[in-house]
Parts: C-alpha cells; structure tokens; sequence
C-alpha cells in the first residue's frame, strides 16, 4: 500500500522504529477506519490498528491491510505492551496530537519516544487521483445543494431558515457529516468573517455571505458565495463585491507548482491594498482542504509552505466593513501544471437577487 | 465572577502565577467566547482573551469581565509577551489540551511552565443552577424533536431518513449545534453501539436504537431510545429490552451523593451477569455531560470518581447481539440529596411500531 510504504521510509528518515498514530484524521487516511477512538502503530513490518470493543464490528468492515486489537485496557499500559512484542526500541509520535499529559505518562512507561512533526500530514498535502475525485464529489454536492438553495434566498427570510435548509439540502446530497456549520451573514453580520447564523431577517440591499462545505467518503469541500439583495443604494456593495472578485482571479492566476504560498496570497492583498481596503482584510487567502476542512498548506503571507502539483487549497480574500457588511468569494483549486484547477464551477458575476 | 474566583484557588494552591488557557470548551465556560480560534491567561488579578481579527466583532459581543486583545502575531511570542507585562513568573497550562510540539516551542522561548491536570474541568464537573437550567432545555429540545419523529418511525424507511429527520427537528428546536451526529441502527446494525447510520430499511422484528442529543447556549443533552418493529417473532428482542431496563433502573436507583460512581456501574452490570448476557455489554455505563457532551465524570468500572452533588451524567446500559441486533437505554440525571434527579422523561416501556 503507497500509503504505508511512503510513511515507512519517513520512519527511516527520522531514525525511529514505529509510529504512535494518534490523530483520528490521520488514523482514517492510513486504516479507513471511521469512528472516534482508535490508534494505530506501524512499524517497518507491521500495521497495527487498535481500538475498544465498541468499534469491533465497525473496525472489521473498515479497516484492511491491518491486524486489528480490540483493547479495553488503560492506553498506555497497552502501547508498551506493542512496544515490547513488536521490539519497539525508538517510537515516534505526532507532537501536534499527543499532549503534554499523555507524553508525561508514556515517559513514566520507560518508552523512549521520539517527537514526529507533521510526518503523515506531509504525505497528506498531496493528494492521489483517489483522493481529487472524492474531493470532486464533496465540491459536487455542495454546489447542487447550493443551486436548490437559490430559490429560498430572499428578503424577509433569516440567516438560521437558509443555513439550517442548506445544511438539509447537503445531507440529501449524501454528505455524512458537514465540515462546518453553514455560515450565513447578511447586512452587518457580514462583517463578522466566521458569525453564527442570527434570526436577523434578509432585507433589500444587504450583502449575503453563505459558507458552506459537503463531504464524501470523509473528504471535505469549502467554498463562499457572496450575493447582494437589490436595494435602494448599492454602489458600494457592488464595489466591494468586485474588488474581491478582482483580488480572487488574481490570487487564483497566480496558483501553480513551484510558487510559494505567500505570493499567492500577497497577490490578492496587494490588489485589496490599491482599493484602500486593505486593513479590512485580515485572514489569510486560504488553506488546504482534503479529510480536513482547514490542513496544509497554509495560504497566507506568514507562510513559508511551496505550492507542489495536487495540493489542494481554497483561494478566499474578503473585505469585511464593520457596520455595513462583507463579500468573501471562495473556491477550491488543485495546483495543476498548467496552473489552477479550479475545482468549484458556481458562477462568480455578482448574483443580485430581486426577490 | 464565582468561576473566576474558584480557578484562582485552584492556581494559588498548584503555586502558578497563571493559568494557559487553550482548550476551547473551557475557554466558553470562564469567557463565554464560542468562536473556534482563541485562549486566555487568567492570573491573580488579571484576566486577558486573546482571538484574531476574525473574531473580534464576536469577542467584543460575548466576552465579559476580560481584557480582550485582537493578536495576529506567532502565539507563542504573544504568550512570552503577556508573561512578561503581567509579570508571571510560572505559567500553567492544561496538560490534556497543550500539545508536546507547543510544550516544547513555550519551553525555548524560557517560559517556565508548570503542568496542570484537569484544573477547570474540575470547576465544571458540578452544575450551577444556571447550568442545570440550559441541560434542562437542551432535554427538552431533543424530547421535543423525537416526539415528533416518532410518527416517521416505521417499516420501509431507512436509517438514514429518520437520522437526518431527526437532526433537523432539532435544529428547528433551537438547537445551534448537535453535540454529535444522530445514531440511527436498526436490526443486526443496532449491534454496534456506535454506528452510523445506513441505508437499510427498517423492517417488522428490527430493534431500532435511536441515540441523539440536543443543545442549548452550548451546554449538551444525550438520550437513547430503543424501539420494536412488529413481527412474528419477537420474544427474544423484548427479553432484551427488559434485561437492559431492568438495568439501568438499578444504576439510576444508585445514584447518589456520595458513591462512588463504579458502584453505579456495577448496579447495571450485575444485573446483566445475572441475565447471561454480560459479554455483549461492552462499554461503561455513562459519562458526564455540560458543555462537552462527554465529560467528567466517567461511570464504569474503572472510574475512581465519587459522585457529587450536581453532576450530570447519563446512565446508558446495552446489550448488543453481534448479526441479531442491539438494546441500549440512556438517561440523563443529575446527583442530588435524595437520589437521582432524572432529567430526561421520555417513556420508557418498550414501544411497539405497528407501522
């Protein structure tokens, strides 16, 4: 398996003889398994996969290629079991995951550990053909629910009515689980990038920011939508609307393997900064999206990440003005040869609804 | 503020200048920010919330008695930072929350840290009466949604209709959030105590277990209930439901300030020993619930735990048959004098679906 062999020369690399998998996102991407508690230990001849016996069945229908432990032992009485039958002299661990209390008890165990960084999120940035079509299939379900939505965007109805229909909408698209709440902020909420649907009422004029993700075999989508309710005056809306679209394009033109990160976002900020509006643009341009709505790469001008073919990552500048409202436009690409893949099709001319 | 005051003890006591504070649940229940990004240093007579520019319009909403600070700088810099002007000597951090790569970045910039264990979640394990009044409505929302499900209960649909009917009742309840995704297991599926639910169809002699939680200002409820499709042969499906009934009564029936909560456990186990069926019982008998709708305590036969007057927790024996089907019934109660005080009211005779 591509995924195991790749890991396993990692291993080498960083000079341990195991891995102590304990992130749940990265125990699906290498066993398959879906529930909620479970690890795994590879080694450079063995896979193994451990979890309670709430998750037997389920472990058996998911997980392949693994020998699968049902343990209703304490953790790390167990691990040291595995790290004394499986000759385990150096164990790697993931320092994002474990903390500072479960590493202190491992120590006290006498296993001589070794702190991995983002060892199998590195294999995970790339994504194989497998991974691009699930992901295509998230970003599928997400824009035909969305198109079902479109009718029901109007004035008079609430934030929480359209979000809590777009989710419905998602779920029938065969989304299992959502990777987020559906954001939807109209009029003032829009200035809030991450706001919680309110009960505030859609009125002529307002700027609508709907957010929103689907999913298929665990893989996610993330995109944004920003569309305006015709009113009495909106110039200003529709300024705002088209800078961020200008800033988007350029940002997007400038995806390709080899680029670094933060020039992708500095070619957005750089066009916001010529509107005048730069200091209402304050999150990076994006992130990477795969089994994780939010993973590598990071798209900001901290980054220090390189763009390599098949990463795949939201391209989303906004401006956000406290009291009137926000526009964020966003869609995924994967970074292709010949530039982005743009991987979400909903149409980018301002939609003004008369409704 | 009385958690405020309550923590401080609890700091001056471990020796700390301040506490790290890092986990997102705990930084709702001292702030009562419920944004996704966002920490807070709490010392002897300050009290800082530290978020991005993306949350600063909501910080300023919902966060009370806090210096709120917008950083968009590296956090562990700001951290040296804050320890500096406010003159902390030792910091604390939660060791469950801080992982070994943060540990180790705070430790080069020479932040002297001390490790703290469960130092707020020993603050949040009993409810304030303003708790046990949102728990109460976050019943009641999932009470109210199943109520009306229940006529969609029937032969021919499928798991994953009633699941996804039941989540958006609930939303329509008010619930903002569900604490997890609704289980919906029917037939030889229900033999699995977590599984998702699927596309099978329910049929006459199916026990269907139904396992979903509400919400209310972020605090959680968590029920189950396990219902009988008519069929021909159903003797042994009822045998089940009343083994696993007969159960739990004894568990809540031990419910009291002052045992010790594997005592609670053991009540439910040694009646299903005495049924024959104690292999197929394989979790523990419950967790807390409040703001996480698993928390402390845990009630099973490792737990060292005594209950406490106003802890919350729910009681939820099962039997699971692996190819026949499953039973569980769940309750939530809250420890008080006189014994349990059950927070949940759905029936709980066995319910026959003529359907």
């Amino acid at each position: 398996m591509q995924k195991k062999a790749l890991l396993r020369k990692k291993l080498a690399k960083a000079r341990v003889d195991a891995i102590l998998i304990t992130d749940l996102i990265n125990v699906r991407y290498l066993t398959g398994f879906t529930g909620s508690s479970g690890y795994s230990i590879i080694t450079e001849r063995d896979a193994l996969f451990i979890t309670d016996f709430r998750y037997k069945e389920q472990a058996r229908g998911e997980v392949k290629g693994f020998k699968i432990i049902i343990e209703n032992a304490e953790r790390t009485g167990e691990i040291k079991k595995y790290c004394e039958s499986y000759r385990i002299r150096t164990l790697g661990f993931e320092d994002h995951n474990v903390n500072y209390g479960l590493y202190r008890k491992l120590v006290k165990r006498k296993i001589r550990l070794k702190q991995l960084t983002n060892v199998i999120e590195q294999i995970r940035i790339t994504k194989t053909e497998q991974e691009l079509y699930d992901i295509r299939t998230a970003v599928k379900r997400a824009e035909s629910a969305f198109r079902k939505l479109q009718p029901f965007i109007m004035a008079g109805t609430t934030e929480k009515k359209l979000a809590l229909k777009l989710e419905g909408l998602l779920k029938s698209e065969g989304c299992k689980t959502l990777p987020f709440e559906v954001i939807v902020a109209s009029g003032p909420t829009a200035a809030l990038p991450h706001a919680q649907p309110t009960e505030r009422k859609l009125r002529g004029g307002d700027l609508v920011v709907i957010d929103w993700g689907g999913e298929c075999k665990g893989y996610t989508s993330d995109m944004t939508r920003t569309v305006l309710l015709k009113g009495r005056s909106i110039s200003k809306q529709k300024e705002l609307y088209y800078n961020v679209l200008e800033a988007q394009k350029r940002a997007i033109f400038k995806v390709q393997p080899g680029v670094n990160a933060a020039d992708i976002d500095r070619a957005a900020r750089t066009y916001i900064k010529q509107t005048g509006y730069d200091e209402y643009f304050g999150h990076g341009t994006g992130h990477g999206v795969g089994l994780a709505v939010h993973e590598k790469p990071v798209v900001s001008w901290r980054s220090r990440e390189v763009i390599k073919e098949n990463m795949v990552f939201t391209v989303e500048p906004g401006i956000y003005l406290p009291g009137f409202g926000g526009v964020r436009i966003e869609d995924m690409v994967a970074a292709k040869k010949g530039g982005a893949d743009v991987m979400t099709s909903l149409p980018k001319k301002l939609k003004i609804i008369e409704r």
